[in-house]
């Protein structure tokens, strides 16, 4: 780190930083400019808290020069991480596609879209059985009555199955049931799941979370590799914007800045990105042409019957003719689908 | 609800759509304009996803009229709600404010800080020993050691202890020590927790997400109240924007708005809201000019120390100086302090 | 416009806001539900500001029915808008590319890029002569010294020039010379230089503002189109979100969106909408796929010594380069370039 | 500025910066960390463009130290500036209040409401001639009959007129008129405009822009100040956040940083920072609470006829409360009103 002085900060002042600097076990490095006096820090400085000398007497501010992230990072592990799914490896050449329904509703609902979707070319099924809702008088999931479905829909199509645990004591439980576990948007610094996850050892789907930032979302992603799981695939789903008329803001930058900063693969979530599924399609094929290395969709034979995110929910037709065209669009790229 | 047609619907499409909202059991109000026709469902259609009618053909969109929260709602509710909490009611007259420092660290910062914020003028005390922490290498909390400091802390000073818990199954641990269970803002939308935390009975301060609206924040307070526990603190503690030079944006204006659509108090917390011991002082004064039941803020005796948060804590001798700067302004509202 | 009712207004509150709608000139439809009545009003109520209502004792709020814009509607006039461009129609089949340097520097950099990029197979040609700069103290452009060179780089290459105006006075000047007349982001809403672009008639290339929602957007469209020139070209180039780590956040949903609000072409600028050279390859691709009509790119032989903007300029190789993805993918969905 | 290497950058990279900042007329500071070696600029870099070091291989980023601005600066000039208007002194102990109709609508309208507020102790007279509407359907403003109005009004009532100009050649007409001259809040990034009222002379009132950082605002105080200006006055206004709820987000923390960043004085708009009446009074508190040195509200007879922003204007009684509690307000932080 970098601590900047105040332009007329005495050198009295300077000592006493550089003495605190160095009683932690750092060296400096003193940079006397016209205008401002700046020190450097030597060493790994992650584990100290900056504030401690921007609180000393004549300090201006300091500026991180190390990324707060380790294990997430691709500086210090550059190949590509892939994630074995389905028989394809998430982050290789191969662009995958996890759909199904927003929640599992239904046996009936399950199947039917879980055939669809895997008629169409989908690697993976998406469903939740415990929905995490913004009202408390809306449907909060079938839990684990929907995750035996889930199962039985894998065992009907042969689907890997992804869905989302809550809080920590539901990973076990869900886990039981799925190939990936998913840590939803609203729980991307619930710490204690992002732990339990870690700890678990399956695969875990981390989306971001609505209005967390690249740095904040693989410091999340640091938790899970922290404890020893290396299998974390990153799901940009839109951010918080002042513009209102989509439901979220997909982050397109996201995608080849991720891939620049992580070797973890990065996947696109355009059904939660957009909100409305005639926007589905056109942001699916733009997340491919950025660069990502798969989609999550949702998908439902009767979005209007849909318990829930019917509005983005694209029926099986238009999800197979999603499929065609992103095709095309990864062809175009250099790579399969 | 509204429903709103598209200026091309034909009478068939309008006649599909009253079917299917009469068929759930609402009556319907037919308004045709110059330019689109639009539908009013009468009766309390809370319960119902909008999407199912905007997914119809001829439909433009759907605009909800009711809000969607009820026991939260000052319509519902008319009088404050009133929160005791050592001998003061929250939401009354007396404006309280919650001290101490961001994290338990040990015995000796505790109490010391403890017996400053009482001497101050302290309504009660509070302390982080479950801390969540965006980076998997910082310090966690000294866990069920530094409730047990809490509650030390509180036999010397008398004053109750507010706490935060993390996950649903921390909350009997949480709520074996504190008097008020914290809800932290990267927690606002973990509808178990909320549901732990209503179910489980004492009072609960409830932090905005940093990416809430208050529309939100109003429903994840339902969650709460649904479990039967009405014992509920509102705390606005800054909203993420783009402006970056302090760490959060005060939501100012959150204050008044709240105070209009809840009956439940609402306090400010300035010292994440500005981030910076320095804007501290200013931003409390203005939380209760604009109406504030409350400030809870953070003091540390040694802010450079500070394992976390040193960079906003108050040091004990300016927490003082805010508590009479404070009253004043509460004086000159009509409120004391 | 739907007028909402107070829950507890009385048949007095509701009469006279019924009067006051009627005095208007304006129908009401009435609607009577189970906890609200709302009033419809029936005809053109753009031009009435909906606040008079607001203000009238028992009235909750009031929600517009109608879009704002009409002439920019795609409602209105359903069939897409083709601005002529250098022999093509942009919102036609063909993919444009609009590159060149951020701003003219001298004869030398503007011809040598210029070339380059014609051979590239740009389109037009970009680059400013009066630039915005957030300092007094930077390059603020070679002025009319500028448009000279961009009219000589013109006849050397056969490029049409786009450049930017920042004044109402500055239109006739800047029209003189060149072929589109660029308003920036900062100027989005500066009604009087929309005003002067609309009455001159040349071709408009309107970037969206940083921190403008589409239907802002789309307002200040109708301001040019309302002076009888239907030539404009709406340029999406990145909005400020709380996500720093590129210098703005591309909203690529606004593609799609757009290309369903309104008749009116619409492009990407990738160089800003990342901020980075690195991620504009990828952004760029992202833009085709998602149905962009176009590009504009910034592009610098020496970005090194660019006086502005280096960081976001493409070198001429590749730019080359992007052409060619582009053009991969722009066939792939259905398009050429 | 610092310039900071990747981690795996060569020696030979490393001296090619250090050949390229010291060919510029600087001086370096080498600092070699243990992942990563930094480059220190020595000198006042303000005028050099950061990029061109950005793009020189081997390097990572470049930090700026110094503040982008100076004349505005704290730093530069640490006491108060102070700007006379109507015989005090705004950013002295005295809280200015400027009140006033949003737009001129005519002479009747605008003399009620001057000699209201006058009697309720206004400081000056606000009221808009030229408008910047959204909508080109919009009341754009009576023009000059609308300043002969102000000028009319000043002339009873005794009150200097703030008022607003679009353009840079409406500068000379406002000016004939005004006391103060307004630069809006879509205009604090039109520099022609910035420029042409710092040569013009008179006391600027510039508004935030609703997308602007501080830092921004200050360079565009900049662009006045660099004309010789000195007297400029910092309306903040509200920013654009995910907030709805409220027309905008009232950035209270911007008032103490301002006054620590700057010595120009700083005063709030409550209407506009939140958009509607019943929230103006306790934000207008608030702001003086938190520091501020005036505020600026719009004052209408009768706001459900106002032709735009009746919404957020308070009737005249309304108004002789806030300055009321305001005073109350003011003098509990010490100050007068």
């Amino acid at each position: 780190m970098i601590i900047v002085m105040q332009s007329h900060a005495s050198t009295k002042q300077v000592s006493a930083v550089v003495a605190r600097v160095e009683s932690l076990g750092y060296r400096v490095h003193l940079s006397q400019g016209d205008e401002t006096t700046i020190i450097g820090v030597i060493g790994d400085d992650r584990p100290i808290d900056p504030t401690q000398f921007e609180l000393l007497d004549g300090v201006e501010k300091t500026v991180p020069i190390l990324k707060p992230f380790k294990l997430a990072s691709r500086t210090m592990h550059p190949p590509d991480t892939l994630v074995p799914l389905n028989g394809v490896q998430v982050g290789g050449p191969k662009v995958v596609i996890i759909a199904g329904p927003c929640a599992v509703e239904s046996r009936e609902q399950l199947l039917e879209v879980a055939q669809a979707v895997k008629e169409a070319g989908a690697t993976a099924l998406r469903g939740g059985a415990f929905k995490p809702r913004s009202s408390p008088y809306a449907f909060q999931g079938l839990g684990e009555a929907g995750l035996e479905l889930l199962a039985e829909a894998r065992s009907v199509t042969g689907l890997p199955v992804v869905t989302e645990a809550m809080t920590p004591e539901q990973v076990p439980l869900v886990g039981k049931y799925a190939d990936v576990i998913q840590i939803g948007a609203r729980n991307m610094q619930n710490f204690n799941l992002l732990t339990a996850a870690g700890e678990y050892g399956k695969t875990v789907l981390l989306k971001r979370g609505m209005m967390s930032t690249m740095e904040e979302w693989l410091m999340s992603a640091e938790y899970i590799l922290a404890q020893g799981n290396g299998r974390v695939i990153l799901c940009e789903r839109g951010i918080r914007t002042f513009e209102k008329y989509t439901r979220n803001t997909t982050d397109i930058n996201a995608i080849p800045v991720l891939k620049q900063m992580t070797h973890l693969p990065v996947i696109l979530d355009p059904s939660h990105s957009t909100g409305k599924w005639e926007y589905v399609l056109p942001v699916a094929r733009a997340g491919v042409a950025a660069g990502a290395d798969g989609l999550i969709v949702e998908v439902h034979s009767h979005p209007e019957d849909a318990v829930s995110d019917g509005m983005q929910s694209l029926r099986p037709e238009r999800f197979a003719q999603m499929v065609i065209e992103v095709r095309r669009v990864a062809e175009a790229v250099g790579r399969q689908c």
